[in-house]
Order: structure tokens, then sequence, then C-alpha cells
């Protein structure tokens, strides 16, 4: 097996790259513009001539910029113009029963299929984990003579590592102690306890619109009814509609992906967190966060959780370490807030959470190397992120809408009329493809027009000819229609 | 830390002392009797003479035998008859809903206190673990570059661990496949995927009475109702009763601790297993067995599982290796027969189960060695439960009832008449020792004379105390009177 760790060579030259496509995006480049020399990009970013070189051609083979004899690179004439992003969606305002788990299942068994690009899940690649610290780690808590790792972690979980994840909250102006959290298998089983303690068969649940299959999957089964609210692609959850439909339904929760949307990639503004908390607050309503794309922003700030505008105990906040340090691990966790006491009495008997993993990432996390690791994946998913985005713009037919996520790994995709994502879905997947059919997302069947693209993926040719495969199965739909 | 593996010494140590345990129980040897000689017992196991007083002198400690100058060693006379097991239950027979809930946080919580000795839970000595066998196989599947324990293990879970799972259930004569195990989070998070499988909210569910309380616990969670059925402290769920109740009431599923339950300790023969499948395949219902126990029979052989005699698909499996390999690693798994879909639609929204102790259990059981632990593990249980039933009828006032268990390692424990079970809790903890009162095995408040009591801890001098502590309250209570 190769190396997985990016050497110091490759991260250099994904330094070049990665600001000679800030500059085309922000438009400081625009086409036609000659791209700054070897030699002198070679002296601004301290690199070598030839790391410059290795850059540029990748940047060429990319499509992002073309060279000409004896003159140098130039930014290349774009096909179109910049895409626009998806419009605000429109959901029907009525509770529904939630039936998806089927669909999600086949989508899911069609992903795990030996050979098939997974662009149809959220997952990152392991290239870009810390495979090897995280091993070490994991055996250093699997010394010959230790019993640690072998007794039961009883709920909340493991000491150390709740008081590792209440430091970094402390990052966030939230005053977070150890005791505040329970230690859950994932965000999936967080969010699941959490539902679980605020509410109860038959009672409604607002949620984003479209939003995250699972949190749909969980509303089946625990045979609560789904009221889809309006998102908007920058600024997430439209909060007005909320409020309206608050005065409307007698909801029992909100659920919100508030940090970099699952599907969509919006952001909401602390300012409106604020005043999602505050408006939940007035009516006694528990809001639930899964803040599990929280670390992964790509401006200069992480942006807050709910959580810390919480004066009533009333946010549940659930995150976990799957798409930044081992998804297999399974290490999540729950800020209950008030409803501490039903949430430990559902951990108890949906399972306790494993002692070896458990042990393992208090551990990674007490060395240190954390932050470190996460500026390094930022910029990687920042990257993939843009490129998959680009790319997508190039391929697709005029009309493609799609999200400019500021965080997070992936791409919530409008096709052109006419064009059925489960039918995509099924030609793409027999061209070892896979994607995330719109329909997913909304427990309506709405969004069969969209798809969901996973930049968790280091860019390869594999991953842009998956994308070439998709562009051309939507050419062909689009011009049927 | 000190070695945990019995070394070769006390292990034979142990053999001898159960030896004449054993003979003292079937009365092969009557009090006043005299033991075999040191010499003819070296010479009877092949052990040296010193290890036969080794073991001779602790018998005496512990008050089975006593020495005689110049004579030898001797059956001490025993304080009282062999104590009865407690009679068949009688619980209500009208579904209830359930509210356990709280007394076991309260319970477990107690349990965890530094210091407190454990009789109030079901958990083994982790020196009876194969510690370093375990910490071996984890630290193989953490080799520094090895990508297979990061990355995501979908359900059904890790294919190797599935068909070592499914190799050991061919010798009971069952024909389960590995893409017929779905892997859990232990036996728990087995028993909550089936539960929500086959019943819904409002459901009413038959146990045995008493049962484990985590089986109440999810009941409650899931909003649905408790019917209690009679149980024989040595078959287990009284069949009669049963299918009269069946035909008085809606059942929608049956779970059952066929093997070796918990906390009775009974053994549903197989005979009766094969009419209770046959019982509720006639009526459609499905069956939830935990067998977590039934690896651990005192007799010769392995008793079958209920799925044995399944041929509609009704029969759910459920069981783990947290009783006899690492309660921490939170293996367990289902064999979900025609449920499959929904078991593993619940498993994907409650939390994929974490990949590095998936793998590290398969590769223990790859090895072979888990036969030849089990071997030894079923010894020190049958043991130490022996050891402290002795101990109980010695200490405990006339009218207590034991059970006799003929698997496993816990005491259900009936005191006598006026004694509060929770008052005896409250007392014991006090004095540092916690036991699980009976009123946590039922939905109704039943058994508040009752306790069970852990004997999953080696039998040492602190273990002993406790009992004689937990003697002298019940005695005091019990003159109060």
């Amino acid at each position: 097996m190769a190396t997985v760790c990016p050497t110091r060579d490759s991260y250099l030259y994904d330094q070049v790259g990665q600001l000679v496509v800030d500059m085309i995006d922000k438009q400081t480049l625009q086409p036609g513009d000659r791209v700054p020399s070897l030699r002198k990009m070679s002296r601004q970013l301290k690199v070598s001539v030839t790391t410059v070189m290795q850059a540029y051609g990748a940047l060429e083979e990319q499509g992002f910029i073309e060279a000409r004899p004896q003159s140098g690179y130039f930014v290349r004439a774009r096909r179109r113009a910049e895409p626009q992003v998806p419009r605000k969606s429109r959901p029907r305002s009525e509770p529904r029963s939630v039936a998806v788990g089927d669909t999600v299942a086949a989508i899911l068994a069609a992903t795990k299929q030996r050979g098939v690009m997974p662009l149809g899940v959220a997952n990152p690649s392991t290239e870009l984990l810390p495979v090897k610290a995280m091993n070490r780690a994991l055996a250093r808590v699997s010394a010959d003579q230790s019993l640690a790792s072998i007794d039961y972690c009883f709920p909340p979980g493991h000491e150390e590592l709740r008081r590792q994840i209440a430091f970094r909250t402390v990052d966030l102006g939230c005053n977070v102690g150890p005791d505040d959290i329970v230690i859950a298998n994932g965000c999936t089983e967080a969010l699941s306890l959490s539902l679980s303690a605020v509410a109860r068969h038959g009672d409604v649940i607002a949620v984003e619109s479209p939003t995250y299959f699972f949190i749909l999957e969980m509303i089946e089964r625990l045979g609560m009814l789904a009221l889809e609210i309006c998102t908007d692609a920058e600024t997430g959850m439209c909060l007005d509609t909320l409020e309206r439909e608050l005065d409307r339904h007698d909801v029992r929760a909100v659920v919100t992906v508030a940090n970099f949307h699952n599907p969509v990639g919006s952001l909401m503004p602390d300012t409106s967190k604020q005043r999602l908390v505050t408006m939940l607050a007035e009516r006694a309503i528990p809001l639930i966060e899964d803040d599990i794309f929280g670390d992964l922003h790509f401006g200069e700030t992480r942006p807050r959780i709910a959580k810390c505008f919480d004066r009533d105990g009333l946010v549940l906040t659930c995150s976990s370490f799957s798409k930044t340090l081992a998804p297999g691990y399974r290490i999540g966790w729950v800020i209950p807030g008030r409803f501490s006491e039903a949430v430990l009495k559902n951990k108890r008997t949906m399972g306790f959470s494993a002692t070896p993993t458990q042990l393992a990432v208090a551990e990674f996390l007490r060395s240190g190397g954390y932050d470190r690791h996460l500026r390094r994946l930022r910029t990687a998913y920042r990257d993939q992120v843009q490129r998959m985005r680009y790319h997508v713009a190039q391929v697709f037919p005029e009309g493609t809408r799609i999200t400019r996520p500021q965080g997070g790994f992936v791409l919530w995709i409008e096709l052109p009329q006419g064009v059925d994502s489960l039918e995509l879905h099924e030609l793409a997947l027999q061209q070892g493809v896979s994607i995330a059919p719109g329909t997913l997302f909304s427990p309506t069947q709405k969004y069969r027009r969209f798809i969901r693209l996973n930049a968790g993926m280091v860019w390869s040719d594999e991953v842009r000819g998956a994308v070439d495969t998709l562009g051309e199965i939507v050419h062909e739909l689009a011009a049927r229609d």
C-alpha cells in the first residue's frame, strides 16, 4: 500500500494550485490574463520553480489555464458564466410521515459495490485522514497488559475524551464542561439519542428542506412527522417561514444543520442562529443542531454553534470525528443541555460505545496534532469542492445550478429542466458512478431534479472522469426532453 | 499492573478445589466425611502435593472443610439444609406500560462509584478475560499504515467477523450463514434493533417475569407495553401460561432469555424451546431470544438456541462477546431471520458499529483460541457461582431462597419475609456494596423481596466480605420485622 500522508512536495504543489484557482475564483485573474511567471510565483511562495511547474502542469490538465509557446501560462476562456446557485427551496408546509428508508438502503447498497466511484455518499477519502497517527494511538491503548480498553465504558463515556471535546468548544465561546457531554456512536447515534429524548411517536419535527436523509430516516423509524422548512443555499433555514409555521403547527422540535448544511452547504449566519435560539426559547421548543461539518470551514473563522446562544438548555448539539479523523471509530457526541437525563437513558438501552476507540481518540486529541491536521484538511476539502464545482460547471449542460459551499465537502446540484435524478442514478451506476438523487432529501419526494455529489475524494483523473460521465448522461437526458 | 491471566499453578489449584466442592454439592461427600488425602488426590489429579495442600487450605478458609489434627480434612457440618430455589413467579397478567428507567439509572450510578463492590451488575471480572490476546489482536489491526480500521464498516458489519460467528452456530445444529447476521453494538443494541423491527409504539410484548431490566427499559423507551409471564427458576418461561395469554391479548412479540436467564438463571429445555417456536409460528408472532449467556453452560452440552427450531424466519437471536471476551469492544449481533431488512434499516440510523473492534474480534476468533478460553471461563464462572451460592446460604437468615443456575453468573435470591430489597440496597451501599434490587426486574415493581447478585467476580476475601455485609444487614432487617 502506498504512503497515504501527503508528502511535503505535493503539499506545496497544492498550495500553488490553490492560490491560482482562488485568484481565478475571485476574478483577480480573468480569462485571457497571464498567470504569474514560474520565477515570480516561486519567489513569492518560497517554493522551487519545479514545484510551480508541476502545479501549473496540473492546472493546465484540469482546464484552468493553458500554455502559449514563448509567452507563459494564461487563464483559459470559461465556456460559460459562473453557474448560479439553486433557488431557495419551496417545500409544502404540512407535516408529513416519512418513508425514505427503502430508497436510502438501495442507494447505500449501490455505493458499496466494488469499483463504483462513490459520489453518492458524503465520505472523506481515507488518504486525507491521519491514518498513521490514529493507528499509533490505537496501538498505544492496546498495550499488552492494559485492562483499560477491555472493560465497559459506561455512559456518558470516557472522561478524558469528554474533557478534550469540552476544550475545543471553549474556542467557540461556549462554556461547555466535560459533564455536559455524552459520547455516542458517531453523529448518527447522537442525533437519534437527541430526537428520542425530546419528542415522541406522532410528534411534528421541523427540518430544513432538503435535509440529510438519515435525519428523515430517524423521523421515520420513530414514527414522527416531518415539517419541511424552506432553505436558502447561502444562509440556510428560512427563519421567517419557520416562525410562521411554529404558529400554525404544534412543532415539538427543530433539527438544523446550521453550519455547512448537508446537502446544500449553506452557513446560517451567527446572528440568525441567535434569532433561531431565541425564537424557540420563547416557545420552549428544543433545537437539535448537527455540527458535524462545523470544523471544516473554508473561511478564516470557525462558525459558532447555536449552543453558544442557548440560555435555557434547550439546544442539543450533535457532532463527531467521522469527517475529520476516523469514520470507522464511531466517536460522536451530544451536548444535551437540559435533556441530559433523557439522553443518557436512551443511550443505555441503545448500546454503550466501544472503549478502545474512545481511548484512542482521547489520546490523539491530547497529543495536540488535531488543529494542524484540521488546517490541512480544510485546505484539501476547499480545493476539492472548488475543482469539482468548476468541473461540473464545465461539463454539465447550460441551466445547471450549483451551490457554493463555504465549508464541508458536498455539492447540491440543480439539473436542467426535464432531467430526472433517479434515472440519472440508474444510468450512472451502470457506468460505475454513484450519486445521491435529490428525492432522498425530502419526505415528499421533492428534488427529483437535484443531486448531491461527494467532493470528499481527493481530486484525481478517476473523479474527473466520473464527473465527465455524469455530464454526458445529463446532456443526453436534457436533450431528450 | 499484575499479570491478569491465571497461572498454571492457580489453575490446577482451582481444579482441585472445584472437584471437592462438586463432590460436596452432589453429596458424594457429606458433612463429617473425610476428604481424600493429600497423597491420594495428588495421584488422582496428577498434581503436586503442595498444590493439593494449597487448595485444601483455601477450602478450609472458605468453610467447606476443616482440618482435624492427625486425621486429615473433613467436610464441615452445614449450618442448615440446602437452600430452596425461589418459587415460580406469579405476575399480574395485564399489559403494563413501563417506567423503570430512573431506578435503573440510580442503581447503575451507585455501582460505578469508586470502591463499591459491584454485586449489582452482571459483569465479569476483567481478570477472567483474555486481555493479552485481545490487546494483541487490536494492535495487529492498528498496524501503522493500515487503512482497514479507519474507514466505515457499513451494516451488516465486517464480513470475516460474521463468518466466524456463523461458524460457531454450526456447532448448535443451526444453518446460519454470514449473510444472516447483522453486527450490533453489544447485545443491548441487538435487542433494541430487534424490538424496533418487529413491534411499534403501543404494541404488547410478552416477557419473562422477572426479566433483565434493560429489556424493560427498551420497552419503556419505545412506548410499548410489557406483559409479564410467570417464570420457573429451573425451566424458564411458563409456556402454558404464555399460550393462554396469547389468546387473551394481541401480543406482537415475545422476548425470552431461554439459556441461563437473567436474573433467574433458568435453562429452558430444548423441547420447550421447540414448543415455544411452534406455538408462536402458528400465530405468526416473532420471538426475540437473548442468548448472551448461552456459551456459559456449566453442564457438558451447549444448550441450543430457539433459532434452531425456526422454520419461518420468525426468531431473532441476539448475543454478544461482552460476557466472554471484551465488554468494552461492544461486539454483539442479531440473526434477524425474515426481519433482516427492518433490522438493517434501524441499524443505519442508530449508528454503525466501530470498525477496529470488529476487526480485532474477527482476528481473535480466526486464531482459534476462543474454545479453549471458554472452557476455562465456564469452570471459573461455575466455581464462582457455587461459592457465592454456598456463602449466601451460610450467612443469610433462614428462609432465604437461592437459585441454582446451570450457567451464566448471576444469582436470584428471595429474602425472608419483611425484608425490603430497596432498603437493603440503600444500607448496603453505605457499606460499599451494590446489589440489584428485585423491583428493577418488573414493570409492576414486583420482587421487592428479591435481589440479584453478580458472581462474575473472581471469588476473593473482598467478595466474601461483601456477602457477609449483606448477610448482616438482611439479618437485621428480618429481625426488625
